[in-house]
């Protein structure tokens, strides 16, 4: 049987995976990992599992019990309330506080996993760019943001500074950045990226033509990586604008490009 | 996009189906269903959900909340305890007391169908033969020859002897089929199959090589179509000696390649 996806089978031997969102329609995930399954000569499956979010407790309840079932993507909305479901979360998850994938064991035991912010890590390392000792600039403080500054403390950036235009959501992320990391040193900002080695997008200003820049592009210089979360548009009005201050970009697919090999990796593919 | 399965890719509108089995690995319909969804043009997807009869309530609650899910294939060990988890039986469903398919209602109701019967019966009639009117001799009283006994009286069979080594429950047949059809003569038989039109083997006799018969072949003459539940071997002893005898032959297979299409439509493919 040639490793395609188009050339599968579905038996009764075929491993479920499922990815629970809400509603399913535009999740991108099943072909892509379908094709990873096929890639890696797996009998394995992706299919959506649309559940609204008062039944999540119920339904992933009862899916620790369906055998052939080995792993789930999860998204929006559900990344937040999953987290409690779980018997155990990786230590991103854990920091993050919400998880995107989970492990079911044979056993029944539920493993919750974060790789959203791993995953932004792994694109920047297979592009070359690796962070460990960086000086990072981030904008954003919502799920993305943290999930890739928990990632980036993880990955051995020497300092972090936090931009957000709710000045609560930064400064719980640099405490809570602080109690991951202890020797991280973070601080607060302005739009000012100035003095970095790393910039990062992690809002979602760049999706709307008419969305204002998430920070100041007038402090961005050579030398200094600028990295997208946003995946669409491809080229966001701070990638023109990095590219034109001869910064070297980073597009936003790389992230979730990465993920999706490390979520397959999670799920046992 | 060609009608065909090979050629179809899963995405998050891909509407889910399921077939609740344990174990699941020697299930036949996922493939079967998945080429009849692509003969038709469906964008849906049959994957195994391997449940515990323990679980089975639990995990059923659960799927009626999967708002991606249309519906499911039940077989062994569940359908006779999934009756009691239905909120809704087909007549044929009540009557066999045995569900082989579900439907979830958009409204979150399950359906439960039994097309055992119906499909030995559309089988029957495709092959150019109307039970209609006809003299039925039936042996075995289990779930597959239940199913076939309802679905033959809601045909318009005109009687119905019932064979089987436990008298008891043939009596009880006798009396559920009486009350489903208060006009259907039902009698108790031996392994004389003499003066009736139709004669079907619904036991497991003529599966393994040693199995006695299910009937006394002697009593086999032409005239008579002679019919199996039996799908392996294709050729059972009682085919062969039903051949001898210058019978009609009807194969196990024709019940089970009508029934996926009937199972298809019940889901709404």
């Amino acid at each position: 049987m040639p490793n395609h996806p188009e050339n599968r089978e579905i038996t009764g031997r075929t491993r479920v995976l499922g990815i629970l969102a809400h509603p399913t329609e535009h999740v991108k995930a099943p072909p892509a990992i379908n094709r990873i399954a096929a890639e890696r000569g797996k009998d394995a499956v992706m299919v959506p599992f649309d559940v609204a979010p008062e039944e999540l407790a119920k339904v992933v309840e009862a899916l620790r019990q369906i055998k052939s079932l080995d792993g789930s993507i999860v998204t929006v909305p559900h990344k937040q309330s999953i987290v409690a479901l779980c018997d155990e979360l990786t230590p991103q998850a854990r920091a993050v506080n919400a998880v995107n994938i989970l492990r079911f064991e044979p056993d029944g035991r539920l493993i919750g996993g974060q790789l959203d912010g791993i995953g932004f890590v792994e694109g920047l390392r297979s592009a070359g760019v690796d962070p460990a000792g960086m000086r990072v600039f981030l904008a954003g403080a919502g799920g993305a943001a943290s999930a890739v500054a928990f990632a980036l403390a993880d990955a051995g950036i020497s300092h972090i500074t936090l931009s957000n235009r709710s000045r609560h959501k930064i400064e719980n992320l640099r405490d809570r950045l602080r109690k991951f990391r202890s020797d991280l040193s973070v601080s607060l900002g302005s739009g000012d990226a100035g003095g970095h080695d790393l910039v990062i997008n992690g809002t979602t200003l760049g999706m709307k033509p008419e969305d204002p820049l998430p920070l100041d592009v007038a402090t961005l210089h050579a030398g200094m990586v600028v990295a997208e979360v946003i995946m669409e548009p491809e080229m966001t009005p701070l990638l023109r604008a990095a590219q034109a201050a001869s910064c070297r970009i980073h597009h936003g697919r790389h992230m979730l490009q990465h993920q999706l090999q490390l979520m397959a990796d999670f799920m046992g593919l």
